[in-house]
């Protein structure tokens, strides 16, 4: 067996912008939260009725995504106070990791009977979400994107596979 | 305070494709093996070594990856046997995921300090990723993605919401 080229372990904090995404996002409860509230569910007992969650639990979910700036409450009944909780722009711009995590189980997990369908309302196609580079609009996949810096640990790795026999 | 216009209690199916997505995909180390393995890591000591990963929690997780598809596990060696784990087309096709994903981190929580930079060898730029519509190619975002069939607790609650004074 070859010794591995590296011997330190370390996380290094390259991608923690995708990391802290999960943990902001990356929840059941939370994703499904997320959903009814850009389908327009904004009220308490219509996130616990639709979805069947204790209310201790979605409360602590919906405090916690207020806490995170995805959510605002907005009280909207003065006697007794009732309030709504609203997606701000920092909560409607996760519709393309949701569109991305809906295409990918459309595709891969889904056996052939994909239950929602999605219609872009600008061109009036049913449609899935694509993701394409901000800059040329081209695709990307796992063959057209290169990181930089690459990760110390990764270059060594590719090091030694590159002058191996 | 208004009665709510649905009462029963019910998870339905229409978005088990996020849900289904976030349960093969959706915990920590588990997007981090799939990162390294798009960066080439293969042999089960170089993840180790690069994560800082408990062995018995790596071989759970690639183990479950190889269940579902992701990884395939390969033999390199005869004697003694030992075993690269390679991405498979439905594992490769997690990148939009990890981009978009990656996106939002970088635009909400890197508070203008963004390590990892993403170069689309293609066209030679800086990027991110953007989720345009399969069809039209035009941008996609809260306000022009319409869901088919609305699902019934929500058309109840937007109905309620179009008819109240």
């Amino acid at each position: 067996m070859t010794a591995s080229p590296v011997s330190a372990a370390k996380t290094y904090d390259l991608e923690c912008s995708v990391a802290r995404t999960l943990e902001q996002v990356g929840d059941r409860w939370t994703h499904l939260i997320i959903r009814d509230a850009l389908y327009g569910v904004r009220r308490f007992d219509d996130f616990q009725a639709d979805l069947g969650i204790a209310r201790n639990i979605l409360t602590k979910r919906l405090n916690r995504l207020v806490n995170h700036g995805i959510l605002r409450k907005e009280q909207y009944q003065a006697h007794p106070p009732r309030y709504e909780y609203r997606l701000t722009e920092k909560g409607r711009d996760l519709v393309p990791i949701l569109m991305s995590l809906l295409a990918w189980g459309d595709r891969w997990l889904a056996d052939g009977d994909v239950p929602l369908h999605v219609t872009h309302t600008d061109c009036g196609h049913q449609m899935h979400a694509v993701s394409v580079c901000s800059e040329c609009a081209g695709s990307i996949d796992a063959f057209n994107l290169e990181p930089a810096p690459v990760p110390p640990v990764i270059d060594a790795i590719r090091r030694e596979r590159a002058t191996s026999p």
